[in-house]
């Protein structure tokens, strides 16, 4: 078989892979259960296993790069990841170890995914970006002409924790008020619908016949014009705008990437950010471009892998 | 005479000028006044005047690098530089042409100060920073990995327009409401103590001696345990230690360089600014560095003889 690089996205409770040509195609892609118990010890195992299985023997292998869902520093290091069971481990290191020095690079998963963006994406024209991607929570990851921005202790990118509403009640997980996080997540865009439901009970909504609200219902109920449902995605994709402009300010990239399920919301959603950024980035009479993410739950396959070829090929 | 490097800093009044070794030691510095007469369209031949009189010849002259206060795109274009009269134009282009296609490169201000305290000031030791300079505004530069983030349009590093006073009633110059430059700037601080002055009539403080009240008054106070003069910069150097905060979740540099006439009242500052940023930073166990720049008002020639350095060499 002709060799390959590896693209590795380890998530909570699946691990992707993806093998791509020497030219960067992606060849096939599938996904193993990630297996937490015993401190994670058999994560790494477990993909080796999947990786030689795959391409016969490691001499078919360039080399891997692997996402992991927390904080990585540049040289792999791991300080501690809660979802994985990890703590004091460096993957990259170890997944080489197994696969007979195959050479083998980690990074943020959320960074990864910015990076997959970036190389075949929908940031492909950008020379820099940021990549922000709305789910559960909010992540994001930077990529300045073609590097990853990973930061002193693996924190580059961790756009979740900008601090955007003052006037947030609920403490975040991180210990402030009013961070990214809880106003563009999913979570937080059901949070200010039942807010505003709350607060103006006189006022019809088509949310209030619905047991429990997700954050589709609420863009859904605003894209066919119901009034309390825009005044809480506007809000939220408001606050986005608010930290993007801030991001202009710090880095100015030449494109933001929206991804994750609550970009599903799609035109919709990048209209509404896009006026509040344009609003509020009062700097620069040049405005980034504002854009889908293309490659949804491969992102951090594509990104991982061009990391490793990246790092080889420099 | 051996072959130097430029570096140049044009400033609204004065125009300072460095001659480096090719090993980067400064040999010469001196000033000239900055004409900004006919659209500053004799500033560039004076600089070459000034160059070609110290070097006797263009052949002595490795490159040029200059920074210029305002936006500069990575092309070396200035849009607009209010200050010295530019718009629309390429001030590295125009030296080069005028030096008979000396390598010259253009950089912000800011920017270029920053890079001047990563190579040769407070900065040496990090692999990345973000300087901030606490002059009448707030300037600001980020260096990763050697090389300056000039962003798309040139605002890499604007952080004093990052918001981080959300009960700030003043507009900023730039049209938000909070920015770090409106509380962290020599003016802020000024302005932060007077409104503590009016809000706590009943106390006293030796402020209210003062007919006018300077930044370096109100630390000089809060040094000496003056308690109102305590509050305003314990208020404003919090709202500085927020914006690093952020920071650190958005690009987590290894450092932070503060300069400006602000710095000037020293450890005090830094151990106010330290205390709020780790109380906020709270992502990570591994905080920032924080320290003084130390190339006070030449931290700009340097960095600008460094562009210049690293982009023939590179």
């Amino acid at each position: 078989m002709d060799k390959v690089f590896f693209g590795i996205d380890i998530g909570g409770t699946a691990t992707k892979l993806g093998a791509f040509s020497a030219e960067g195609k992606l060849l096939d892609k599938w996904e193993i259960p990630t297996d937490t118990g015993e401190h994670g010890s058999r994560i790494m195992p477990n993909i080796a296993a999947e990786i030689v299985r795959y391409a016969d023997t490691t001499e078919n292998v360039i080399a891997a790069g692997v996402g992991v869902p927390g904080p990585v520093r540049r040289d792999g290091y791991v300080r501690r990841c809660v979802n994985l069971g990890w703590g004091g481990f460096n993957p990259a290191r170890d997944l080489s170890a197994q696969l007979e020095g195959v050479p083998t690079f980690a990074g943020n998963d959320a960074n990864m995914a910015a990076m997959g963006e970036y190389w075949q994406g929908g940031g492909q024209d950008a020379r820099s970006l940021v990549f922000i991607t709305l789910g559960t929570g909010v992540g994001g990851g930077i990529v300045l002409d073609g590097r990853v921005v990973y930061g002193s202790a693996g924190l580059g990118g961790e756009i979740g924790h900008v601090v955007v509403n003052p006037d947030e009640p609920m403490p975040c997980n991180c210990g402030q008020y009013g961070c990214l996080d809880q106003t563009a997540s999913a979570t937080g865009v059901v949070r200010h619908a039942r807010r505003v439901l709350a607060r103006r009970t006189d006022e019809p909504s088509a949310l209030r016949a619905l047991d429990a609200i997700t954050a589709r219902d609420v863009f859904d109920a605003a894209k066919a014009g119901d009034a309390l449902a825009y005044e809480a995605v506007d809000t939220c994709m408001g606050f986005l705008g608010k930290s993007m402009a801030m991001l202009t300010n710090i880095i100015d990239p030449d494109m933001y990437i929206i991804g994750g399920g609550v970009s599903k919301a799609g035109e919709f959603l990048i209209d509404l950010v896009r006026r509040h950024y344009e609003q509020l980035a009062t700097l620069s009479e040049q405005r980034a471009k504002i854009a889908l993410a293309t490659l949804g739950n491969d992102a951090g396959i594509y990104g991982a892998a061009k990391l490793a070829m990246d790092a080889v090929r420099r």
